[in-house]
């Protein structure tokens, strides 16, 4: 399939980048600015040997894919939606953010609404699917790093949810699971300020989870 | 240690006392009705070889230990913690509550308070701590039953909160995890209804959570 991570030059978008190039899929990196793009996307290819990766700015790439990546931070997300939704319509559209803030040493999930709720509010004429938010993105940008995480995904179109299931089944060490409808979104995201609670806490290594 | 488990004759206070029985602690099994709480002793203690495990009604049994777990159903939680706001005074308790609901198929957290910062406003002269709420509580109560658990921990006293994760720590096959204050509790019981979505949408065994 045609790729696109929207502003994934971090490090969420470089493992996504390339774990689904080496699954053989086209992929699209976005960002704002097209030489952060354009250069990003051959440091992933140089990684990879040669796959397809391009670079180009959020526009374009959105344009282009079939599916795409919000791989952006939580302040830029409502901004990039809105700029973006019309070169969204009909694509499906994988929200792995998270409303994460820092309150002294804690980490706290700091929305009444939950992250993809509101990115498909925006995004009126796109499917939303929200996905990967435990994924522990140093780890996950590291091709020599082994996992076994799971990744609960939420979305309203069944079929467009077990499409991104399907995907991201497709990397090895981890397995997708059906976590319901989108308003289940919360749920999941706040997962993650409780692992960075907990692995701050506790002085344990970036982690995902495992239900088990 | 002195160990009550108020309403501890379902599956998780089955098992915590087995288990702590286990481990050298004197245990004592509350119910709302003697005779149940001394017959379930009683099974109990056959089921362990004849540890020391004790059953009296739920404020006989809170008087009597230095630590309670709150092994009740979330139905009847605020009733029986205001029954025994004056037995529970200057004790240790432990809260695995979680405001879980069913909505449609679905399982939702139903409340915008976590439970333990409830239960603590109720139990203002004892120490709430919040724990054990992701045990799969079937196979907990099964001695039979390999599991390797991640148990997040949440409270306001760093001195209890220790005792709690120590005492959690030595049931073979559990890890406590300092999750922060008992302001994080949400975060944590609502890790319960997620996982309820997750083994129901996609068949899995019953789960409990491990970071990795």
């Amino acid at each position: 399939m045609k790729i696109a991570l929207l502003g994934g030059t971090g490090n969420l978008g470089k493992g996504l980048a390339m774990r689904l190039a080496l699954v053989g899929h086209e992929i699209i990196v976005g960002s704002r600015r097209e030489e952060k793009a354009i250069s990003k996307a051959e440091e992933y290819r140089r990684e990879v040997g040669g796959l397809d990766i391009s670079g180009m700015v959020n526009e374009d790439a959105a344009k282009k894919c079939e599916i795409a990546f919000l791989t952006i931070p939580w302040e830029h997300a409502v901004e990039t939606a809105r700029m973006l939704r019309y070169a969204l319509r009909g694509k499906i559209v994988v929200s792995p953010l998270v409303p994460l803030k820092k309150s002294g040493d804690l980490f706290v999930y700091a929305s009444d609404t939950s992250a993809a709720e509101m990115v498909a509010s925006i995004l009126e004429n796109s499917t939303v699917i929200s996905a990967l938010h435990t994924i522990p993105a140093r780890r996950f940008a590291d091709l020599n790093e082994k996992f076994d995480w799971d990744v609960p995904v939420c979305g309203d179109d069944e079929n467009a949810k077990k499409l991104v299931m399907n995907l991201i089944s497709q990397i090895d060490g981890l397995r997708a699971l059906d976590a319901g409808p989108l308003s289940n979104s919360r749920l999941v995201e706040s997962v993650t300020p409780l692992i960075m609670n907990v692995i701050h806490k506790n002085r344990l290594p970036e982690a995902g989870i495992k239900f088990l």
